[in-house]
């Protein structure tokens, strides 16, 4: 088996002042080409905890991933410790020199500093990789059969280097297995009573094939893994396991690819030729920042109104005042009349209205935090359900979204019947 | 100096279908207390990795901090590997078996199954650290002197858990160390160039005060810390250096608070009674998410228009069909359109309209991706700017956002000296 280690570093990690998404990413990327991360570790920039593990990591895995700690700043060492660990000496990279002269010249379009030209400056001993999106070359080592790739921390420049560069080259060096995967998307279910469902299924799974939970905002994504050498047998067999799966849990299934929510109930839309407008009170926009983040929604997307406050949910959706002051914001018959009114200017197929109540302030002995009335329909007919979420603001936002979201899923599908 | 190494437990970690956002959060909370968190470990659920990992960690830290891999599910092996390590035998807590009857009862309302049970038996060596918002419940060990506390990796259920035990218990237990931070906010300014304007500074900085540079969209934020035993001592030496450092960064400062900058913009709202709205078509809504996710933000915002389509800017907004059809829906002139539109019907103070090609589709060689107009304004006046951003569709949305909010706060400033 191959494997990866991935070393990240960088003392804003350790302060907790950022969320590391490399690692993420790139165990995805690797997981394609067959390749197991076993080890993530992060260290701050110090010259000591670096060493070690640069030790530690090439002690266990074959490939060392390296992020971060390569910045113009003076808290990056890494540079220099790498030069070191690799017995080399730095020297000023041609390829590197241009790459940096043409982004200053031609992107940011300002005089290239003495501290820009020192990051030209690789060891000697490393094979460069030429980072077009920034002005950190990524540096390939080798040392006693193991690979050391160092990249820059900043996302997009990182996965450009691996795009470009490292996967190609891993491709090439290492003879592979293949992963099959199949990931089967739960909506409505807790972890445990899926896996009472699916118990015995679980326990007759081979032990090249595996099956993780990965709960998320009422989703359980059910992922089945197999390793090995032969790819057809390998994707036949996952294949057979994961149609017995389906049949398992088919009252909670929402889809059989690894997709988000709002991308389901994109692509419904996008084959029906059909398109959607929100109305949003408690999620503040949310819901439609979530569509737009799907590259091309202009196709089934019109837009939303974010009616955050009483008057303009009665001036921009004519959800009468009487309605709201008998009822009061979160209710059934407010959502409807929001549902009525956003149809209703924008035309849409479909609308989804929310108003609830998500904390930490703002809720009452009748209507406490959490609180959420949804409604999804269409000019025909209106569908509404009530939620109690008890969680913080931030996830009582995502609940309503993903629960907003799958409430369509069904009305759709319920149209589609009718 | 007592320190802490975080261990997080779970296969979703290293197959990258989930972020770790708790590393992060822990590391901010054990900071404040005076406690360094030095390194951040990752493993799967395999035995032997996980072994590994306690052991390695216990060689250099006090603490380890063990999350996840406590779930319910047949792939959480996390709490009998415990139970050996620290020669145990399982039994099952009284108060943990209550804890989890109680939520199945009052809050699940589900009946409790043999599998939710076993949540309640524990390594007869640990101290039970109850979890009143999960089933799974924190387990705290001893060891050659060393602390291990292992905590569910569900974020709430551990944020809980630190803040209910383990943080008085180890502001108890330790003698900490007090750490003192400031964190200055730029806006507008690269890092490097950044670098160059405080060099001298950043190098006559004695050695327990460390400088770090945290790039975000636009963002440099400059944090200063210093750590010692004379908190008082501490906390004038880093005032001193931190006028300092805002008088050479001045024309970059935002803030000198470690806030976002949508909430330095509430917080000018709220100190002049203010409010604002948004008139959407690119970031489709983020913009009114990152404010409604501020607790409160009904005081000082009154909605927003998510407007995608031509067709919607026309009829909600009043934008001339006129001028899209004259200059693209990309334009000065319609985001002019917009802002007037969203403040007549919205009678905010302040409103903010962007339009823009967030990509990957939709450039042309006149407007490429990433070609945004941004207007700011009230009834009075209105200023605009346009951005080229070079990056992918998420990043250009974040990147306007920054800017619209950026912009905003200089009209803000402007409009308080007229």
């Amino acid at each position: 088996m191959t494997t990866v280690s991935i070393i990240t570093i960088g003392d804003e990690l350790l302060i907790g002042q950022v969320i590391d998404t490399n690692s993420a990413w790139l165990a995805q990327e690797l997981n394609k080409i067959g390749i197991t991360v076993t080890r993530r570790v992060a260290v701050g920039d110090k010259y000591d905890e670096i060493w070690n593990a640069l030790d530690q990591e090439a002690a266990t895995a074959n490939i060392i991933l390296i992020t971060g700690g390569l910045g113009p700043t003076a808290d990056d060492i890494t540079k220099p410790l790498l030069c070191k660990y690799f017995n080399g000496k730095m020297i000023v990279n041609q390829e590197a020199l241009e790459n940096v002269t043409l982004l200053f010249e031609k992107v940011f379009k300002r005089p290239l500093t003495e501290r820009n030209i020192k990051q030209a400056e690789v060891p000697d001993t490393c094979r460069v990789l030429i980072n077009p999106r920034g002005t950190a070359a990524g540096m390939l080592f080798e040392k006693e059969n193991k690979i050391f790739v160092s990249m820059p921390g900043v996302p997009h420049e990182m996965k450009g280097i691996m795009m470009d560069h490292v996967i190609p080259l891993l491709k090439n060096k290492f003879d592979l297995p293949h992963i099959a995967y199949r990931t089967l998307v739960t909506f409505g279910i807790g972890e445990s009573m899926l896996a009472d469902l699916i118990q015995s299924f679980e326990e007759a799974l081979p032990t090249h094939i595996k099956l993780a939970y990965l709960p998320n905002y009422g989703i359980v994504r059910l992922r089945l893994s197999a390793i090995g050498k032969d790819k057809d047998l390998l994707e036949k067999e996952i294949d057979t396991l994961f149609i017995t799966l389906q049949e398992l849990a088919k009252d909670y299934v929402v889809t059989n690819e690894d997709e988000p929510m709002e991308k389901i109930v994109a692509k419904m839309l996008l084959q029906r030729k059909q398109n959607l407008a929100t109305a949003e009170s408690c999620t503040g926009g949310y819901l439609a920042h979530l569509i737009t983040s799907i590259p091309g929604s202009s196709a089934f997307f019109q837009g939303s109104m974010i009616t955050y406050s009483n008057q303009v949910k009665e001036h921009l959706l004519q959800v009468k005042k009487d309605t709201i002051e008998k009822n009061g914001a979160v209710s059934e018959a407010v959502v409807i009349e929001m549902t009525q009114g956003i149809l209703k200017h924008l035309k849409t197929t479909y609308a989804i209205s929310v108003s609830g109540i998500m904390g930490p302030d703002g809720g009452t002995a009748e209507k406490p935090v959490g609180t959420v009335w949804v409604a999804v329909g269409n000019l025909n007919s209106i569908k509404t359900h009530q939620f109690h979420f008890r969680f913080d603001r931030q996830k009582n936002i995502q609940l309503t979204a993903m629960n907003a979201f799958n409430l369509l899923r069904q009305f759709i599908i319920g149209s589609d019947s009718n």
